[in-house]
């Protein structure tokens, strides 16, 4: 058996300098060798874009004990990319972490967030991978009711391992929090998307937005549901997006 | 019953001068009224990402007949927010298509892919939508095998529907089409996937690039086994995530 310390590697879509990344480095110190490879600025709603049209690059800014950190001029995804192609090379980490992101990827959030496009990105290349978000934009929001609860999660994570092709949607609603809930990504969209506006030109333009519709406000095992009534949500969530049951009506169908 | 012909929106990856468009375009023109909102440029590898730091812009190219064509400044999937939220709506589209995209989106390409990314945002609106795509990065590539199949699929999907939250994925083989295949994501993932360059300055920048390793080259049954056999595959691809099946034992590993 190795005595060798977990390899942690930790990424975020709010950027290098927000405090959720920050609390998560800290709380991660305790469980392992960590490397943080993080975007030099926000990549919020990022989901796993790549980028491809330009060069990305990554600079150290800082190595102590058990932490080095880097930032990086690309994508969430593009983080992970890079630091496992370029950075941690030498030993495939043991654990990658995502966040604490600034705002709920609960239910469909999981399809455009850039701290759940990490998540999936590190389940790809075989690493068990967990993403941490808290039901609030703000960027001071009080992560300490969270805290255990994603030390006692990753743990588990490193203790036991995951499921080939499954990572880990982790949600904490703001407040006291009662415990943890299993759940399933709620069904909902989001509705009223975009507020126009006129430049200075009398040209229109558009800012995306919206608010979250849930389409089974009643069910009582979804995600939503758990952030909704002081849970912290866990769904175990998948890179095969493949509708398995549907295989075969569909050839027939299509035959 | 409606004799009003059924309303397509059509967007791309590419960009809108793409010739996948202008193909996938002049094919849906004889399936009904044609609504096309595509970006004003190249946006691979965009994924779900939504542009959320600063607004988006749209104006409209053409309106003739069957078909009015909008450009716009945003991503694949800004264009669908802005499509249904701005230009088509007082009624809602009875089919969404994207692509023809150069380029194949089969096995975990989808996670990465814009075309796909409107897809699965037409699909979270409610609305059937299907993504198609080549195996061929030329920009002149030669769609006149695949097009009878996508006419077909495209007509098949406006007369039964899809069930709600699935959607399809539809990627072409280069050359002679055998026929068509339903079948599952591939297990998969790309490797060797930085380039590191010098500038002229000494400072390091690199590319993002790689190779496809298939995990399953022996299975049949899997979207990269129909393409490299001369079938068009037909992946029907889920927007909820989670494992189900995992839900219960997870609670009980996390209690």
């Amino acid at each position: 058996m190795s005595t060798q310390k977990p390899l942690i590697l930790i990424t975020n879509d709010d950027g290098d300098f927000a405090k959720g990344i920050a609390v998560l480095t800290e709380l991660m110190t305790h469980l392992g060798e960590v490397v943080v490879v993080a975007p030099d600025g926000p990549r919020s709603a990022q989901s796993n874009a790549l980028t491809v049209t330009h060069p990305i690059r990554f600079r150290m800014l800082e190595q102590r004990e058990v932490l080095t950190r880097y930032s990086c001029s690309g994508t969430p995804t593009d983080c992970v990319k890079l630091a496992l192609n370029e950075i941690v090379v030498d030993r495939k980490p043991d654990l990658l972490v995502s966040g604490i992101n600034h705002g709920s990827n609960a239910a469909i959030n999981v399809i455009y967030s850039g701290t759940m496009g990490a998540v999936l990105e590190g389940c790809e290349n075989g690493i068990p991978s967990i993403g941490y978000s808290i039901s609030s934009y703000d960027s001071d929001a009080d992560f300490s009711q969270f805290a255990p609860h994603i030390v006692e999660i990753a743990a588990k994570v490193l203790q036991n391992g995951l499921p080939h092709g499954v990572c880990l949607n982790v949600n904490a609603p703001v407040g006291t929090i009662k415990g943890i809930k299993v759940a399933r990504q709620c069904d909902g969209r989001w509705v009223k998307e975009t507020e126009k506006k006129t430049d200075p030109h009398g040209r229109a333009y558009y800012w995306l937005t919206g608010e979250f519709e849930n389409h089974e406000p009643e069910a009582v095992d979804t995600d939503e549901w758990a952030l909704a009534n002081g849970y912290v949500s866990v769904v175990p969530t998948k890179i095969d997006l493949t509708a398995h049951e549907l295989v075969n009506e569909f050839q027939r169908l299509l035959e």
